[in-house]
């Protein structure tokens, strides 16, 4: 007999791990829309308006900002790819996951990293960056803005001025910051950045925004050689969103109609008041974890969208996180690479940033503590998170 | 004062053009549910039945078979990075658009491709690629079974006997066949294959299914030096979809849902009926156009999916696609390429090749081409259509 499939029908989670986040009921009805063909005038329309709206979101003037039909770890690799060829120096800062992830892919372009390191949980030195440009010819700095796998938020200001000194280009990875930590493309000197649709967008992943200023336009147009993909290169990426709209690949409609909606809703919320609610979410979010004697890992940049919690010692990563989901629906994440067993991340992005969450996933993270033998006063958590709110 | 931005309100377009085609409404919502994470038990299990159902759809018991995170063309690149390194010799069917970008991208792969030429509107000879194989070190052999730029089908039997004669893998483009068109993936020996979710699958852009059997993955795993490129490396995207489940990127939950109901709706219908529909609803096509006075491009070999018609001596390509879209709210393509200005491409693509849209966009034709001065008879076309369906 034929197998027969059942009808889709996902369990209603609440996802306050590392990403995806939930996605807002505006963003699964546009992204429902019946599709038109890609070059279709009304499309193009759309095009227009997402780039303007992702203008808005990464604070940038930046005529070439667009999304890559490619989840945010393809916007990784398409910055990279169009930066760094053979025998090209690359400065990468790696205190993370995401860090390494960037020297791995400058490697595979031909390129060598010069990694400048910094325990996990830590945030990148000026002066280690530094003294990494004064020694190479690194023509490219990279670095991760919002360190997912580390929740630590890096500053931006002072590695973009050093960037400037030594006629570097600054790229920063921006996947769990854009449109719910403070991040302002042009003011903080970045050159180019990518970022994700799933995290604090609140759309389905898929998508990666990427934005570049005219200086790396010119650089990646006066590179030696082809870039190595033909998919991700944006000399002809820009050929497609840009004037002439010649075809390059089909874009995935349905995934532009959902980001463009997500950035409609950051548009008409403001960004500053984003920012803010992701700042008091988080703010609530480690007093409530302080209360119930739980650590966070950054001693300082701790990022607002994402908390990395220590687990104590004793009590299992799986089994809090099995609790969590079957009898909570809540979907929390666990570490990455050297960090795996050690911490869990508690993603508060976009929409996810508000009360109702917080409270929730503290209630629910004591209850499972409990069940693990962690001694945790009832309620004690929560209290102290909605003293924040009261504020 | 701030701009503001409407909600979405796309066109109802009828999509008969090269693709995206129109997408099942069951689909449309199925892509709306709520997201559940990357790694939830619930998204394993849709993984693993879109698998079991893409191996369906292609026909092959090869374990790997699984969709990329991208388009199409992502797609052709993933296959073609995975096989090709540094001085390696391709053989590529260049018999239109897409056989003309492979070529491209076994280039940027760093890769020499041996072409093996056809006028565009032509199948590729087997005695040409049995040349091009016996006077090159070519471990690869890579053709376009469907074309989308000419409307071409070209025959794989025979090209495959000769890649395991000259023991090359057999590449096979299969982006407007997949779900519409006779392909069976194993018995027709092809080795590695990629399409797209946009066309006669009726599921949006944005994900690229692909196929490879064990010898294929064994080649893959052998080859000397990194695959250039992270995001397509197959051997890592292997790991997230098979045995281990180890995060690579974040799987665009979304439009896997998407897929999975597209598949779904496939395997319900029944791929021989599918595939039956296309062939008749292509048939009746031709016949009205004919019926018109109009001609085909190919003179064999005729793609069932999509049909490239050649535009009239003294009719404006552009006029007559503005009329269908503005009039009729039709979308036909035109020609890629050197074909530019002097084709139109109908693609009638899974639940698009049905009798409705045939009688409609000959009707709609017909009016089209009188606005230009071509002189057709009312009612003759559609008249000669409906006359197929009868059978």
């Amino acid at each position: 007999m034929k197998k027969s499939y059942k009808e889709l029908s996902p369990p209603q989670r609440i996802l306050l791990g590392p990403g995806p986040s939930n996605v807002d009921p505006r963003v699964l009805k546009a992204m429902s829309m019946p599709l038109v063909g890609h070059l279709d005038p009304y499309f193009l329309e759309i095009m227009d308006e997402v780039m303007e709206l992702l203008r808005y979101v990464f604070k940038t003037e930046n005529r070439l900002t667009l999304p890559i039909s490619g989840t945010g770890s393809a916007g990784m690799e398409a910055c990279l790819v169009n930066l760094v060829g053979e025998g090209d120096e690359v400065v990468v800062g790696v205190n993370g996951f995401f860090g390494q992830r960037m020297s791995e892919i400058v490697k595979r372009c031909g390129g060598t990293p010069i990694e400048v390191k910094e325990p996990w949980g830590r945030a990148l030195k000026a002066e280690s960056v530094e003294k990494a440009l004064a020694n190479s010819n690194a023509r490219v700095v990279a670095v991760v803005h919002a360190e997912t796998s580390t929740g630590v938020l890096q500053p931006l200001k002072e590695i973009s001025k050093l960037a400037k000194k030594y006629d570097a280009l600054f790229l920063a990875d921006t996947v769990t910051s854009l449109g719910g930590v403070d991040l302002k493309i042009d003011q903080y000197g970045v050159d180019i950045s990518y970022s994700g649709s799933q995290k604090c967008l609140n759309c389905p992943p898929g998508l990666s925004p990427v934005t570049l200023n005219e200086k790396t336009v010119e650089f990646v147009k006066d590179r030696e050689g082809k870039i190595q993909s033909w998919y991700l290169d944006l000399n002809l990426i820009e050929k497609y969103w840009e004037e002439g709209r010649v075809y390059h690949h089909t874009a995935p409609i349905s995934m532009v109609y959902a980001l463009r909606e997500a950035l409609r809703i950051v548009y008409e919320d403001g960004l500053e008041k984003r920012w803010a609610q992701h700042l008091k979410a988080c703010d609530a979010l480690i007093k409530g974890l302080n209360a119930m004697g739980l650590e966070i890992l950054p001693t300082e940049n701790n990022l607002p969208s994402l908390t990395a919690v220590k687990i104590p010692e004793g009590v299992t990563d799986i089994n809090v996180r099995k609790t969590l989901l079957n009898d909570f629906n809540i979907e929390i994440g666990g570490g990455l690479g050297e960090l795996k067993g050690k911490i869990w991340r508690t993603g508060l992005m976009g929409i996810n940033a508000c009360e109702r969450n917080v409270i929730l996933v503290l209630e629910a993270l004591e209850r499972a503590l409990r069940k693990e033998g962690f001694p945790t006063k009832a309620g004690e958590g929560p209290a102290a998170a909605m003293e924040v709110f009261k504020e």
